[in-house]
């Protein structure tokens, strides 16, 4: 059975308009539980890895807003309060969906944490924005304070904490995981790119960082030695010329011409780009297809009559 | 080898004087990741449950305090997020403490959800006080505008949400946690009683309700066949006229004996109660024994010497 790992982008579980409410949350899930179920249906092994943003971001605002009264959590320990939120979610959606087809396939959610390098260079540069916006004098407070390095927010939408975005180069529960998914349990799992920690010496630490979830959903992929890594998103492919009269989807992207567009800064930096080096990733590391395709394509993506495939 | 449950109370996780910081939270996991080894390296196979009051209690607090700016999220989504909270801190603390001892084994913690019947008498008498204190005004409006049921707290300390205690009778996840349990890993799961879920035909839906802990362990024995229950709190076991001059600790305490004193009402239905209870129906069920002892006590007990021994 061919084994693959669906990454469900931030911008395929929320929609456009979607309220932030427990409601809209559980409407999502069950959109994205509608496509894996899809998936599922064709006899593949499947772990399901999803962001967190939206979500890790009220429970770091309801930290903020709470911390007169209640001791703020740090950011690993609320990504980790993340996984379990969006997990219970996305199981349960997909118990429904799967009961609904009479398909039976056990779901099951495993915390996860990802490994980091502690000497990555993004540690000393944290870019990544996070949690609530500041005024400059809250920010510079919180630098104080809290030791938070602090950045202005594009448009002058005000102040963010930054932390580092430092690369994942392997999954703790991997082998956790890979046991469960051979025995045909679909793995919801390293939701918002994992826990990430670092390795002191044996032990493993807890650091206040974000893992890119498409990065670390190719090193998943590659962990749980899947066939396939599958990226979901709001748009149905990789297009050439993106946001421009002449763009134009490509059904195909070789890993060295992947390399080059990179190379070329034509995806930009924002949401594209990391998926795109994730597929390239996950393909020159072993893996034998990834395909980056619109949410409401899954199956039909890996079918190959939809999204972009990324090969050798 | 034999395989045990250990349910770490929230006495038992928290010490009298801890403080409400991650720091104490990961000295808390610390102390019972020690105890977890103590007992893995005889050669159990171990799965761990844990309490979550403190910690559910804050997350709620949280909710309601920046209710104006983020949604809420109900009771069920907020439980599953402690168990991500309370479950990245138990195995990261035990990943240390193995690595200190040199004892190679998987920690891995499931999501866990548990069934509840949907007729259980609880739903019509919800007694189980949850999150913030109220005015007796606040409360009225919560009841207004969020059907909310609550209920005056003892000693004038003001109100408080009450929700129902129904008593579990499945683990959803018990397959998954079996799987793994007997593949050497040591799984975290049903934290806090796990995310109760009623069957409505054949969905199962989340509800805003509490599990008791140990009655919810006892099962989580039972369907993981489990050898061993060992309840780990913050007395040396049960007590005869605990809290007299004449109190004795029981070393064994037969079922029938057990079923008895419970009857009689000796032992209340705070904290000593329901772990009796849940000790009687793991042994009544099948299960070989059932041991309540001190945390510290956790490995001794298990091998005879320290805490009650609940047999048949």
């Amino acid at each position: 059975m061919e084994r693959v790992v669906i990454a469900l982008g931030g911008n395929a579980l929320l929609q456009k308009g979607d309220q932030d409410t427990a409601e809209a949350a559980w409407r999502s899930a069950r959109r994205a539980a509608e496509i894996v179920a899809d998936i599922a249906a064709e006899r593949y092994e499947v772990v399901v890895t999803h962001g967190n943003g939206p979500q890790v971001g009220r429970i770091l605002l309801q930290n903020e807003l709470a911390s007169a009264v209640v001791s703020p959590m740090p950011l690993d320990v609320c990504g980790a309060e993340s996984q379990g939120q969006i997990g219970y979610m996305l199981q349960t959606a997909m118990g429904d969906v799967f009961y609904e087809r009479g398909m039976d396939r056990p779901v099951a959610t495993v915390l996860t944490l990802t490994r980091v390098p502690v000497d990555d260079p993004a540690f000393q540069d944290p870019t990544k924005p996070i949690g609530p916006y500041y005024s400059e004098a809250e920010a510079e407070r919180y630098r104080r304070e809290r030791g938070y390095r602090v950045a202005p927010a594009p448009g002058d939408a005000g102040w963010r904490r930054v932390v580092p975005s430092p690369r994942p180069y392997s999954i703790v529960e991997a082998p956790v995981i890979r046991r469960l998914v051979a025995d045909g349990v679909i793995v919801i799992s390293a939701g918002g790119g994992g826990v990430p920690v670092v390795e002191e010496g044996p032990r493993l630490v807890g650091v206040e960082a974000v893992v890119d979830k498409d990065l670390c959903a190719a090193i998943l992929a590659k962990d749980v030695e899947a066939d396939g890594l599958l990226i979901l998103t709001d748009v149905e492919g990789v297009y050439e010329s993106f946001g421009t009269h002449d763009q134009r989807l490509l059904g195909r992207l070789t890993t060295e011409e992947g390399r080059r567009r990179l190379d070329a800064g034509e995806f930009g930096s924002g949401s594209m780009g990391p998926k795109i080096e994730a597929a390239v990733q996950f393909v020159e590391g072993g893996g034998k297809r990834a395909i980056i395709a619109a949410l409401r394509d899954g199956a039909r993506a890996l079918a190959g009559h939809a999204g972009t495939l990324i090969s050798l």
